[in-house]
Order: structure tokens, then C-alpha cells, then sequence
């Protein structure tokens, strides 16, 4: 028997084995450091991006299985090793959008706005990502207010985030969601950021491109209040495909909110649709709905925004009690799949491959 | 009869002459161009900072009386002109402070803030202000949101302001609050202000020292949410002598709050006290108290502050009503009286002359 085995050969077949988290293959990300052949058996050194890259296990025995199955080899030694820092720094690139924005495959990239503070932005992003999450979709949030995020608290998560190779992981939700704030980079949650606007600006767009989002459906972004530096940067750094304005019943957060809606269409970003947070108390001894913030202003921010009304939800106390205990993915609002419906609607995702 | 009478005489007399808006004498201001003496007959010749100064019958008036009185004085002629440009920029002088800094006597300037949004920081701010005019202080509000500004329709106030010597006048309350907001400046209320951060620096540092604020007792600042420009700029460019501190019951909210707090505490402004809005809803039917956001997190806001609780309000339909129809002075709530009393302990107003 000839052996036509080449090290060409092997190649091929190590570039259909991708690295499971970079979504390239072995060869692209050159971790492929040596390839020998004796015979009919191939010798392999593989380096890894980061020691205790947790798909170590996987990534090698789908490289054994994918040469053991070119002709002509009978034995594959296989020795794992791990990148140097020069190395992990080449697959980064030097990309401007950040280290890991090569590797992330989002498809739509939402935000939560409100330009008022308070009104619900962080509770409508987290009860809609983890409804989202909950039917299937692979979803995250980026938590865009720097300088006060609701969103570790609402899902109980804590950071510090792990370094993956090209950036940072996200944190996982019970429910799968994956999150990162600027809060999981402190070292107390309580712990102020006593920033100018460009740092915000320039920290949204790290969060951005430097977390190792990997593949989603669906991005939410959860803009603070107002109509500075954080949308700035968010609609002008990101690919944002439309916008979910909250509100409240107030004519007070009306007037502030069509100044975001007004900004959203200056910047020429469309706006999906509107939720109103807080439309009623409904007194869980009569039964009795309050209007206690008054009768609604909300279809003033629909006319302004050209855009309908997604959902109008209810304050309840047990809605604010899960929220506090980080909770939020076992909140059930009769609400929800009236806003989950319409939010797919309006933004479609592709069939997956 | 010999006539003694001097030019410096004359002049003595008009240096006793107030400007009744810029606390200036009429020498001191340059508003004198000419003093001519005839016998017992006196011409003088006045320059207004404006030609449509609300002041200019009152000036003419006691300028008339100051000089008359002189011995030797038997009648006065008076010519009033308009400064130039020329002549009222030299009034403005080149202080890095503000066009009207000079002029503004402002006894105590106090931050009204919160790091979370929503949660009543503009309203706890309108019922403090309108409070302490009520007692006779003389009080005016800055409002430092300049991309969600609410000051204007809790006191249902519309610009532009008018244009005073020195810079703009601020707007009056039916109850006499003096009041500025970058809002009053816009064409339309709902017109946002896409800027970022230093911008937003920049333009409250104007409406501080570019405003003729004239003697105030106090002065409320109320600031954005977050801990970014804003917060940042009032601190630094204004003599803020302590904060009120507004927080609600959620556990969220306090924990954001806190970081507010830890910012004062880093830049070195002390903290007068904590004040509780959204504490619980009284239902209307049944009397009951509704803790709608669950159990009071504020005392954690007040450990860490390491002040006092100043007061704790209630959700009230009637104060949204009130609020949203530019009413916020006629708001009666139970609480006002114990906030007023303890504010004013914890910074006292000197006596006037």
C-alpha cells in the first residue's frame, strides 16, 4: 500500500472542524501548529486559545474524528497545547469594531429607549428577552447604562464575567439569556462611574465589540434615560435595526419621550412600537383597576412615532418583588405573549440553517 | 450764595443709587455720561442697561430724589439713554463664571438628585421650592436635565425668557419660584437635544453663571439621572453645599442610588438627607395602604449616606393630575410640613439685612 496521505489532506480536514465558540475553523484560527505524518499514522499538535478553554475535550475529538476518517489513516496522536499571548492577540485582529466583533453573528440588534428615566425601560428589555429566550430564540442584552444598570439585579446575576479568547463571555441567565453589564465589572454593585459622556460612549461600544456574543437572534440593548452620549453612541456605533419606546401613563413622560422618539428619526432609526409600563394598579382586594398616575398620554408617543402600541402593562407588587430577588425570567404577565407576538412580527428572524 | 456744589458731590449721591436688578450703583455700572452743574440747576444724562428695563422709572426716579437732596440742589434735569452693545458687554466683564455671576447673590445651592431615574427627583424638587417660597424664602430652581427636563410642565412654564443686561431672566412661578430649563430655549418641548456629554456640561454651567439669578435664599439644582456630566459639571462648577438625596422603595432603585451616594461622598458633598418618593399607594375605596413596590429598601440609601430620612411621599393620582396640568404648587400633601422643617434645620438661611 502507497501512502498517499499529504499534509495537505489533513488540513482539509481540520478546517471542517470549527472551533465551537469562534464558529471558525481550526485551520483559519491557525491552531494547527504541526502536522506529521509516519506512515499511516498522523501525528497532531493543536493549540488552543486559552488553557482552560472549556471546549478543549470537543474540539479534540472532533479533530481525531476528522482525520481517523481520511483514507489510509490508522492511528491520529494528537497533542493539545495553548496559544501564546501573541498568538491569541493575531486572532483578535485589529479590528475597529472591537476584538470579538469578528466572530459574533447577530441578527438584529433592538433598543429599549425611553429618553425618560424610570419608566420601565430595563424591566420591558428583560421580560421580552427572557420571553424571547423561553420560545427559542437565542437572545442577549446589553446592559447600555453605565452609570446605573438595572439589568444584573433583575436576572440576580454577578459578575466578574470569564475571559474567553477574543473577548469577554457574557453571563448566562437561569434561563439561557446572556448578559453583560458594565456592572459586572466592578467590584461592588453599589460602586459608582464617575464618567464624561465619551467614556460612556466609548464603553457601550466595548460591550459591543469586544463580548463574545457568539450567535443570536436577537440583541437587546438597554439604553438609559435620556438623548446623550449612550443612544448617541448606540445608534451610531451599532447596527440597530429598530427601536421598542417605553413609556408611562404621565404627560410628563410623554413630552420626554417624543424628545427620544423625535432624536430616533433625526438619526434615522424606525421605531417598532411603543410599550406603556405602569398603566394601571389593579387593588388586589377589589379587584378595582387605578389609574394612579393619571389617564394615559401614551398615544401621543404612538402619534408621534408613527408606530402601535406593542403592550400596556400593569404595576404589581409581585412583579417588583421578583425584579428585586433577580427573578424576573419567573414573572407571568397576561401581557406577555400579546408584546412577544407583536415584537416578532415586526421583527422576523431568519430561518436558522 | 455761593455755589459749592461739586461734580464729585453729585456723583457721591448717584454712587448711594442702587441698580435694583444688579445690586450695583449707578457709578459703579457706568450708567452716568454726563454731569453738567448751572447754578442750582443740575443735568444729568443716564444710560439704561436696556431700552425696555422694567427698572428704568424706579432708577430715574431715585437718582431725581438722591440729588435733590443735596444742599445747594434746586432742580434736576434728567436725560435717560440705552447703553451700547459696547457699554453692556463691558458690564458683563470676562468672568469665566458667567455673563451674570457677578450680580447673583445666592445663599445656598443644593443638588436635588437620585443616579436612578423616575423616581420624583423634578417633583421632590417642586415641592421643596414651591414649599419654601411659600415660607417667604427667596428660592429659584436650575434644572440640570437638559435632555429630559420636567421643571417646566410641573410649573407650566413656557419660554423663550426674556433678555435681561447681563444674561437671560429666569421665569417666575404664580408663586414667584424663579425658574430656568434648557427647555425654555427650545422652539418646541418635545425638540430633543442630541448632545453629548460636554456639551451638556457646558450648558449648565451657563444656565448657573449666564442667568441673573439676582439674591436668592436658595437655589435647587435638579439634576438627571446617572452619575455622568451632569452630576458631574454641577458639582465641580457649582458651589453646591449639600444634596438631597431622593430614592423609591425597590431594592433596584436604592441600590443605584447608592452609587449616587458613594459619588457625593467621592467629589466631597455631603449629603443634607434622604427623601422616599413612591413610598405606598392609599386606595382611594378602601383607606388601605398599598406597598405597590414592595418593602421600603431606603434605609440602605440612608445607612450608607449617613443621613436622615427627610421624608417619605405617597403615590397620589392627585399630584400626577396636578403636575401634569403645570400645577405642582397647589399640591397639599400631609409629609410637606416635616420635609420643610427639616431642610431648612439642616441649612439654615442666614438673616437678611
Amino acid at each position: 500500500m502507497t501512502s498517499t496521505l499529504s499534509q495537505k489532506q489533513i488540513l482539509d480536514a481540520l478546517s471542517k472542524v470549527n472551533d465551537p465558540e469562534l464558529h471558525r475553523s481550526l485551520t483559519e484560527l491557525k491552531m494547527v501548529r504541526k502536522v506529521e505524518i509516519r506512515g499511516d499514522v498522523v501525528e497532531i499538535e493543536l493549540a488552543i486559545t486559552l488553557p482552560n478553554c472549556p471546549f478543549r475535550a470537543q474540539i479534540e475529538s472532533e479533530a481525531r474524528t476528522a482525520v481517523r476518517a481520511l483514507p489510509g489513516v490508522k492511528e491520529v496522536v494528537l497533542h493539545t497545547g495553548t496559544m501564546t499571548d501573541k498568538e491569541r492577540q493575531a486572532l483578535m485582529g485589529a479590528s475597529a469594531e472591537g476584538t470579538a466583533a469578528k466572530y459574533n453573528h447577530i441578527q438584529h440588534v433592538v433598543a429599549v429607549m425611553s429618553g425618560k428615566g424610570g419608566v420601565g425601560k430595563s424591566l420591558v428589555a428583560g421580560l421580552l428577552a427572557s420571553a424571547l429566550v423561553q420560545q427559542g430564540y437565542r437572545v442577549g442584552i446589553l446592559d447600555a447604562d453605565i452609570t446605573g444598570p438595572s439589568i444584573p439585579m433583575l436576572f440576580g446575576l454577578q459578575g466578574p464575567p470569564e475571559h474567553g479568547p477574543v473577548g469577554l463571555r457574557p453571563l448566562e441567565s437561569r434561563g439561557g439569556l446572556k448578559v453583560m453589564s458594565m456592572n459586572f465589572l466592578l467590584a461592588n454593585e453599589d460602586q459608582p462611574i464617575i464618567w464624561r459622556g465619551p467614556l460612556i460612549g466609548k464603553a457601550i461600544t466595548q460591550l459591543w465589540g469586544d463580548v463574545m456574543w457568539g450567535d443570536l437572534d436577537y440583541l437587546l440593548v438597554d439604553l438609559p434615560p435620556g438623548t446623550s452620549d449612550a443612544a448617541l453612541s448606540t445608534m451610531q456605533s451599532l447596527p440597530v435595526r429598530g427601536i421598542v419606546m417605553v413609556t408611562t401613563p404621565q404627560g410628563l413622560a410623554a413630552m420626554i419621550v417624543r424628545k427620544a422618539v423625535h432624536m430616533a428619526q433625526a438619526v434615522g432609526v424606525s421605531i417598532l412600537g411603543v410599550v406603556e409600563n405602569m398603566a394601571y394598579f389593579q387593588c388586589p382586594d377589589t379587584g378595582k383597576q387605578h389609574f394612579i398616575f393619571g389617564p394615559s398620554h401614551a398615544t401621543e408617543v404612538t402619534l408621534t412615532a408613527k408606530a402601535p402600541m406593542l403592550a400596556q402593562l400593569p404595576i404589581d407588587p409581585t412583579l417588583a418583588a421578583l425584579c428585586d430577588a433577580g427573578k424576573i425570567e419567573e414573572v407571568i404577565l397576561s401581557e406577555m405573549p400579546g408584546l412577544l407576538d407583536a415584537f416578532t412580527r415586526a421583527i422576523p428572524v431568519q430561518i436558522r440553517e
